[in-house]
């Protein structure tokens, strides 16, 4: 566990850059957009992807995305993370060797659609998959969306991003935020792999809709709570219910709706003393 | 053009469904929520891609998706496009002999995030390109912003879905939703495409926020004017300057912030007498 959590920087020069415009009124306006830029991730010799990201952690984001394309494994040995940012790339080396020829080609019979590809891989890791038992209070659930939504942030900051967080009862431990909603968790993913962090305990919140790759990324992740403030798609809530996670949405002040999961919910604090988001923090459309 | 508008169908049973579950207070509700299945495209006898949709308007997604990607030449003859629901299938066949082996290697090298692929195969098409000289009046805007959020939707029905119009002065033509925000451009590129739409007077409305990829796209399709609810990205602003695209962005109510081919806009409207968005009607975050 970190003594203090990972929040966002929004202060970060490299984040964000100011960028001049006008307004309704034909004013100009300087606003604050968030930066958006290629990650090209190598597994040992062998170039797998490449993402756009903000560009932070990129050592977590490799790690995770190989780690949730199921290229790493549990027990494999990560020797070194390279990062060059000059050419934007990150190198993982593993003391296994490895080679996804295999899937790479099943990448492009399936892909040019990351959440096609990615789908297709990661339903494969499911079967048999049983996760933890646990308890989320629902003061937790409260606490945790109060504290993140007012959290200095990017989105608060520039907009257009979004957020992911692992939570631990009512405290938010790692707090990445992404323009892929899907680095966001992956960041998260490496993170826990690199610092050897169980997820049988733990929540992982996203400000993301619930489809069935992020279903599946939480399922695989091994935490058994997966909350957000945004809705479900059909699928996202059918597999949930099959491997047994907790999905919680719609979370906007005291309101949320629970459609899988519902055994692992203690319901200890009264919605009604719950107040409303505040308007300043309530998240906008972001994607 | 369409004598009438091409409109979201929230009536359509094969695009929601009915899920129970458990509200704040314990008390049990019976939500609709999209659907999202898989559809994989094919181009002549090349598997192409699958991607995760709702499922409406397979044949102009498959298309729009192939002219997006580059693989459907202008000049390209369409003899035919086989849905076939069963098996989730498109096949699009043409006049011409298509063979994407090079392209699709090209994927497997760079991709595995959808994002990152596509955004490496776009980037080739923009040397050289010029967008038309068009006018974009901001009492357009408005009315068209007022339009699209108050018309019945699978957005306002279910939520967690994204919506993209295509639009000719303040009259929206065709509004495509979908769970993947780029399903719903691609179908909208496909609609164009196979009734012969020209594009230098249109304008492109979506709800996802004005990222590189969705810059790039645009562009591609030749419509010069961009606007949407959410915000931008450095990339996506620097790139529209780059080719001349009018980018809009975060247009609440009365707001809005024009980044990019600021000389396009005429200002005939008067902010000061546009009222604020309605609260039932005003989008959360939907990514």
């Amino acid at each position: 566990m970190p003594d203090t959590p990972i929040l966002p920087n929004p202060d970060d020069p490299r984040l964000t850059r100011r960028v001049t415009g006008t307004d309704q009124t034909g004013a100009s306006v300087d606003i604050s957009v968030v930066e958006e830029r290629p990650l090209t991730i190598y597994l040992n010799r062998q170039e797998i992807v490449t993402a756009m990201t903000i560009g932070d952690y990129p050592e977590y984001l490799a790690v995770g995305f190989l780690r949730n394309q199921g290229m790493l494994r549990d027990d494999d040995v990560v020797t070194r993370v390279d990062y060059d940012d000059e050419i934007e790339t990150v190198v993982v080396r593993t003391e296994r060797e490895t080679s996804y020829e295999d899937k790479m080609q099943k990448k492009t019979r399936t892909s040019g659609c990351a959440v096609g590809t990615v789908f297709g891989d990661m339903m494969e890791g499911l079967e048999g998959l049983t996760l933890p038992r646990a308890e989320i209070r629902t003061s937790w659930l409260y606490a945790l969306a109060q504290e993140i939504n007012t959290t200095p942030s990017l989105y608060l900051e520039a907009g257009a991003i979004h957020g992911t967080v692992l939570c631990q009862g009512d405290r938010p431990l790692v707090y990445m935020e992404d323009v892929g909603r899907h680095n966001a968790v992956d960041k998260i993913a490496g993170w826990m792999f690199r610092n050897g962090v169980p997820a049988d305990d733990k929540i992982l919140y996203t400000t993301g809709r619930l489809t069935s790759e992020m279903v599946i990324k939480c399922a695989l992740m091994g935490i058994p709570v997966l909350a957000s403030r945004s809705g479900f798609t059909a699928w996202g809530v059918e597999i949930a219910r099959e491997v047994g996670l907790t999905c919680i949405g719609r979370m906007r002040g005291r309101r949320f709706v629970c459609l899988s999961g519902e055994e692992r919910l203690v319901r200890d604090a009264d919605p009604a003393s719950v107040p409303d988001e505040d308007r300043k923090t309530r998240r906008k459309a972001a994607s």
